[in-house]
């Protein structure tokens, strides 16, 4: 399907800076004013969903020389779950072109970054942040930002997350055993990119869990992430205790050929943290820490993603795969945050950090969950310490537990919070978070919420320009652009849909108030004619007298309260 | 109408403390484990609207003897605005009980408060907030905390508004010229504190001011404010130049009469500031602030209300009418936030505010608005600094512009963040804001967010008990007593229905999974079973054993990671 612009004022644009095979996308939002304003955007090219997107990054890829295609993993019956090995065949199969898998020896950016390289990913997200390209490489090189690009997902277009970049914001789409279809996860996947979703996680834990994810890495400009666990458990029944290290190898390597740019590896759960669990009141609520716990306890063993974690890194290397260190053990409740469980995890995650900077690999950090908001900036600052200042990446908080229903809102309280204090990317919650599988008005809803919160946290930590679109869109406003007004917001649907809901003609899309307060209760109206009487009288007195008048006025009715 | 419970597990209960003419009302939820779980109520007895509420207090102010009933201003046609004059008749006038207006020489409940006295009213707040009622007193007594409560509106249930207590929102409702009736206002009020509204504005700028007014104030159980200078406008035909303080004074004394119980007052806007507001992205968005802005360049004269602020002071302790201290030039965008505009009202108001207290009069003092999130704590910490700790009364704020239509979450955001740092009352945003005039739905939709906010401040600020809702909720959720996670939600209808899109069935509601994650990835199952395995091994092994060689074992693969 083609992406369709979410309104008429807005245009594609590209700029290249210094190379034109650097073809940056942003949307260009037309003002009634003549002005324009240019939206960082995510929605790719637009793709007929069965013939996928253009390979935007095959020609940097290849031409680095540094990677062969090779014949790959024979794809199974099983990787689409049993019931596709009942059936003997595996339903909707990508019907698009197939490219040959391709490795290398050590092709990560960080390899490049810290060798000095500046690859053509790292000028695209220089071009898309609006920094210098140095900026993104020693970032980069220092691991305190990744830029999640595997070989194989030569569609994505290239982004960063660090916390000298903008905040970024991931989707979890994916079906579970009681819901879904692969043509309603492409239409997530498409509803999250068009209104703003920086990655996308495929989360799918039911029916045609390779299939699926097939069709969202061809149909997808951005990078997506999985939790590889979930798909092994499938292929061993669903019964944790039977997971081993080779059918989760074999996983990954199946994600690696297919193209996933980050995974969500639990190898912070050590068996001697489990019964730090045992007296919280929700205990484990990561679906793969809880597995993760259950197999140490079942076998009694460490857990083979711990001891088995250079090998993953070899393999990670290999397609440019980056870590996101899951964080099996967070908080399931604002009573559990911050507690020796989760400290413990976090200080391996720590460990595993550095162990995977030495294969060059890319790595992110997971982090909580459910935090009240007096806690949340010490979750930053210990990530952040302990980590060697690797990017955070955090699923809200939710600042409190009491509203289902309503937990995109008080998770959005507590990542508007942490990404303020240095969360670099920010995981969504949907509506129907603890309820339900969210569908695509959630994604929806749960995307444009997240955006404005990372846009919050933006602003507040003063990044370069951000604040541009605030004042663009309350400039809009103090003037009754309406359709500026709208054209400038996250969802211009919605705040055209609220506004016309009482006042539809279109000439009052020109008309100096709302239904809110009405003609004559209209502040910014009144305020403007205040300021035309004001500037009136200034010019009739002559600029100088007038204002020392009213400095001299305002001495006057100043007075200084007493201090007690 | 009657209030209806909103989920069946909910009963009213009463709670009497010492005092058996004292009943306070609380939700009791009744939990299929068979505990029960207490919230704050806020919905009253409920009241068929054209009979309003009996008089909970009326005894009370009898018995304290110092106030007397009087016949009272006349209602004038022009009280409902020019087009009754027109018409010759007031629309749908008040139909119940009319009591003759009552009034005292000093009976606020800070004079009380400041002579040692307890009264009915801080004994209900003092069960209603589970402290003690010298806390109650001396908040009172030093302006900390306000108790709004107008000896002409007796159907109020005592609440409090001070940062030693749960932090209060307030909902507002009211016509503009464009839209609503009467029933749809009376039907927001029932709607906003159904949902947890603590305190309600009516701030009608449309048709029937005084009419909407009395049957709000008749059916209401919470504290009524207004701003007054909306009506005034609306007597002079809506130009600003034509008020005066006669008429102004005339409007204070027919809305005291009728019981409004606080009154947003914007004497800080005076005339030296506006100027300080010319280079502001957009000027000035108060609307009483604009007004009395026009007013002041229009005479060249000092703001009236700030002129005759001791008489507005002479009146109000005569009902006990509270101050809310208006902040006429709050910002109005980001852009705008903390600047000299604004923080030179401030001082104003922190110099009203100990004028106020010199009549014994009860104050807070409002605040923004737009405030970008590194900017929030500022805010207060002025405030509180400047105003003597008298309680703030903050708008949000919104911590971005770039997202109308969801300005309830951009400003719940804020609205967190400044009540953890000692905000007192937060007024709604609902996601009409700057768009239009709010229903029913959003007013729902606005009280819901800012009572997660204002809870989640509770939860940061460790107000006794607070997290105790949070911790219900949670075991709930974790023992999969799905009926009970519903009905402990702050919108106990919405999660029910979120949950039920997809898994409607009865047995649904005892499924130790939901669709979101389905039966096997369900973390809190596998969770459990991770608990019940644990916890059979330690009773096989010996507790303390088994105990030892899980410590052993953490202390083995804990690594330490590198300062660097």
């Amino acid at each position: 399907m083609t992406i369709h612009p979410v309104h008429p004022a807005h245009t594609r644009i590209y700029r290249s800076g210094d190379r034109s095979d650097i073809q940056v996308p942003f949307t260009r939002v037309a003002l009634t004013n003549g002005e324009t304003f240019d939206r960082y955007c995510t929605s790719g090219p637009g793709s007929d969903p069965v013939v996928g997107l253009p390979p935007l990054r095959a020609a940097w890829i290849e031409g680095r020389a540094d990677t062969a295609s090779y014949d790959g993993r024979e794809t199974q019956l099983l990787d689409n779950g049993r019931s596709a090995v009942r059936r003997g065949e595996a339903q909707d199969p990508w019907r698009g072109e197939k490219r040959r898998p391709r490795r290398g020896d050590n092709i990560t950016q960080m390899a490049y970054a810290r060798a000095g390289i500046v690859t053509e990913e790292m000028r695209y997200v220089a071009e898309r942040e609006q920094c210098d390209v140095e900026l993104v490489r020693s970032e980069i090189a220092a691991g305190r930002a990744i830029l999640p690009a595997n070989v194989n997902h030569p569609e994505t277009e290239p982004m960063i997350i660090g916390k000298r970049f903008l905040v970024k914001v991931n989707a979890n789409i994916g079906n579970s055993a009681v819901t879904s279809s692969i043509a309603e996860e492409v239409d997530k996947l498409t509803h999250a990119i068009t209104w703003g979703a920086d990655t996308v996680m495929d989360l799918s834990t039911g029916e045609d869990i390779h299939t699926t994810r097939e069709w969202i890495i061809r149909n997808s400009p951005v990078p997506i992430g999985t939790v590889p666990i979930y798909q092994a458990l499938e292929k061993v029944n669903g019964e944790a205790d039977k997971l081993s290290w080779e059918v989760f190898r074999d996983t990954v390597i199946e994600q690696c050929e297919q193209g996933v740019d980050y995974m969500t590896i639990h190898a912070g759960v050590l068996l001697g943290y489990v019964p730090l669990t045992a007296h919280r009141v929700t205990g484990i609520v990561s679906r793969g820490g809880s597995i993760m716990a259950g197999w140490c306890l079942a076998h009694h063993e460490e857990n083979f993603l711990y001891t088995h974690f250079d090998e993953l890194c070899a393999i990670f290397r290999q397609y440019d795969v980056s870590f996101s260190l899951g964080d099996g053990l967070r908080p399931g409740a604002t009573a559990d945050a911050n507690d020796e469980a989760q400290l413990s995890e976090l200080r391996t995650l720590a460990e595993l950090t550095a162990r995977a900077w030495e294969h060059d690999v890319q790595v992110m950090v997971e982090g909580p969950g459910h935090v009240p908001l007096n806690l949340v900036e010490e979750n930053v600052r210990l990530q952040q310490d302990w980590c060697h200042g690797a990017p955070f990446y955090t699923l809200g908080p939710l600042a409190t537990d009491i509203a289902p229903g309503y937990d995109h809102i008080t998770s959005a309280i507590g990542a508007a919070a942490i990404a303020m204090h240095g969360t670099a990317m920010l995981c969504y919650v949907t509506p129907k978070e603890h309820l339900g599988l969210p569908n695509r008005d959630d994604v929806k809803t749960g995307v444009i919420t997240y955006k404005l919160a990372a846009h919050a946290a933006d602003v507040a930590k003063g990044h370069p320009g951000a604040r541009d679109w605030d004042d663009a869109l309350s400039r809009a406003r103090f003037e009754f652009r309406w359709h500026d007004q709208f054209a400038l917001s996250l969802d211009p649907v919605t705040a055209e849909a609220f506004h016309d809901e009482t006042l539809p003609a279109e000439n009052a899309k020109t008309a100096h108030f709302c239904s809110m307060c009405g003609p004559k209760f209209c502040s910014m109206r009144i305020s403007q004619d205040v300021r035309e009487r004001f500037a009136d009288e200034v010019r009739a007195a002559g600029m100088a007298q007038k204002s020392a008048e009213f400095v001299e006025l305002g001495g006057t009715v100043y007075v200084e309260p007493e201090a007690s």
